[in-house]
């Protein structure tokens, strides 16, 4: 069996190593131009690759993604869509991303926003953060790292809340469904999470209107992708005093440019899209199981492009 | 039966509310000096109380102290020693300083300081962060607030480590006991957390020598007592880079004065002592229990003052 693997900011040496390190048998080498014509992978395990590579590799049969987010395989042109796509489905991002949506939370809920200016003034002056159990947190998106992010804030005693397309139940969740009832959803978060995926249905969800949603001193985080969140509307509502601050990871052009409004924000948190990086090990397990279940013509979880993007 | 109440930066209000709500046959009052010569409580509730209560209240038969440190009572001129005084024993704090150390440590453990700089230089650049198994915490203090937040630092997935004085076990945490281990105990620390009481013996416990035995890179969480930390040699330890940073919420005075360099370093996180607020729900339900011990004449946890201070 020949894996094709390349990965754009990954470190290619510790993932070949991985790859042999589950999949003994497998033939498994780097992308380039340079690979024999006659070198053809059966499976690609891809982040951000260039186009290019498809004109080249004519006998794939499953092309998997090195992140949760399939957004930008799905807009590569050229991409073969007969394909099937498989993604990372948690594997182990959840715990990478509860620490990131905890520390925001945190920043802002126990008011080190405010002693960080305090402490630029010089001044002592104590202030009484709301307990835990006040502050509601709303997740957008309840799907295989939001589900589990939900469940890490409600153990450490906030009250959470969670948005998805289907209904579902979720132990200590406050679970909502649907565009029906996405005002009412928003109307109680102290904090709204991004967790969803880039889809036509999520472009701008997060739009002027809905920031209006919110209750004044709300708090936006963004660790899931860009395209959700109008970032000029962002910038307005924190204008008008109507926002307190954000925590944002991803955006609607990465790298965020060097001269966009939003680096110089103080009331903003800019991180470069690490919320929850791809764990070699937990990936390539997932992936190598994917991959058996395949040869043996069992099921695996596609992605569904018609249907969710 | 007759309380007095004396509060420093708390509000009387929610406490005699709260007293009459636990304790409804008390006659329940805040201290002034206009209260009536014979107006003589049983109990006192005491933060941070002016030495003179004491030479008007003379038949009182215990002190109750409004939080976990006994230090700035103890110190005060004119305690009536002989009066058994009685502390906070956890009393929900625990959740607080959890989330406060936790803050600490995802702040430096995720990168979130080194992010901080990139923003205000607008550079796009991901950190491979350390996984939080590999991140060593210490706890310096294994008491009612230490150990718990040990146990949720480990439940965290951190590697955890404890020190106190006596021996103890701790599911989950690696415990070290006594003087002649301490600097092995700090040399396996990324993170130091000051969970210790002010007290003869833990005076400038981490001066000089005790910071230089941290292996390099690593950062001070002190939330404990601002006596423990030497904070000429932790600036020192800073200037020599031999510290990553720390993040502080109690001084060697309070409040920290306007003119001390610990304000304006940008490594240092400043807080106003607000690490673990007193609750009053919570610590009145522990006061009206050890009243009524009292008052059975069974057991009450006071404080040895002789051996511990
Ligand atoms: N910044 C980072 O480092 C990083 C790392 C990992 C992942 N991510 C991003 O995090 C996000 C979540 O990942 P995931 O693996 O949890 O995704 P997922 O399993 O696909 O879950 C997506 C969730 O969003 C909901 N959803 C999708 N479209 C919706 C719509 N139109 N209306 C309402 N709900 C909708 C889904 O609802 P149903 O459940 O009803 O289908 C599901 O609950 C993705 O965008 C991913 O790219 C970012
Ligand atoms: N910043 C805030 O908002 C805030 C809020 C609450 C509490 N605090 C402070 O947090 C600290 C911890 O509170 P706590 O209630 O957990 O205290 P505690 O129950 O008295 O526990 C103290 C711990 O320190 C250890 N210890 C004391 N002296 C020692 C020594 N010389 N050598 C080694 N270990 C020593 C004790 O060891 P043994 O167990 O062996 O006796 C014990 O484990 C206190 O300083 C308290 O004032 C601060």
């Amino acid at each position: 069996m020949k894996i094709l693997f390349h990965g754009q900011g990954l470190d290619s040496d510790s993932w070949l190593a991985g790859i042999r390190r589950q999949l003994p048998d497998a033939d498994a080498r780097c992308w380039s131009r340079k690979l024999e014509a006659d070198w053809q992978a059966d499976y690609a395990l891809l982040w951000h690759p260039p186009a290019e590579l498809f004109q080249h590799q004519k006998a794939l049969r499953a092309l998997f993604n090195l992140g949760a987010g399939v957004d930008a395989l799905l807009s590569l042109p050229g991409r073969p869509e007969e394909i099937p796509l498989i993604r990372l489905r948690n594997a182990g991002m959840d715990r990478w991303m509860s620490e990131y949506v905890l520390y925001g939370v945190l920043h802002f809920g126990r008011d080190f926003d405010r002693y960080r200016i305090q402490q630029q003034q010089r001044q002592w002056h104590p202030l009484q953060s709301r307990p835990r159990h006040s502050l509601n947190v709303g997740l957008l998106g309840l799907g295989a790292i939001g589900a589990e992010v939900a469940t890490t804030l409600a153990r450490q005693g906030y009250a959470v809340r969670g948005w998805s397309r289907e209904p579902k139940s979720i132990d200590g969740i406050d679970t909502y469904a649907g565009r029906a009832c996405l005002d009412a959803f928003l109307a109680g978060c102290d904090f709204i999470v991004n967790l969803l995926p880039a889809t036509r249905d999520t472009r701008h969800l997060l739009d002027a209107a809905r920031l209006a949603a919110l209750p004044a001193g709300a708090v936006v985080i963004s660790p899931g992708r860009g395209s959700t969140l109008d970032q000029d509307a962002l910038l307005a509502a924190l204008d008008a005093g109507h926002l307190r601050g954000a925590m944002l990871d991803v955006f609607a052009e990465e790298p965020l440019p060097a001269e966009h409004p939003l680096w110089s924000r103080p009331e903003v948190i800019v991180t470069p899209h690490i919320a929850a990086p791809t764990l070699v090990a937990e990936a390539l397990e997932q992936i190598a199981a994917d991959i058996e279940a395949l040869e043996k013509g069992r099921f695996v979880p596609y992605v569904n492009v018609e249907k969710e993007y």
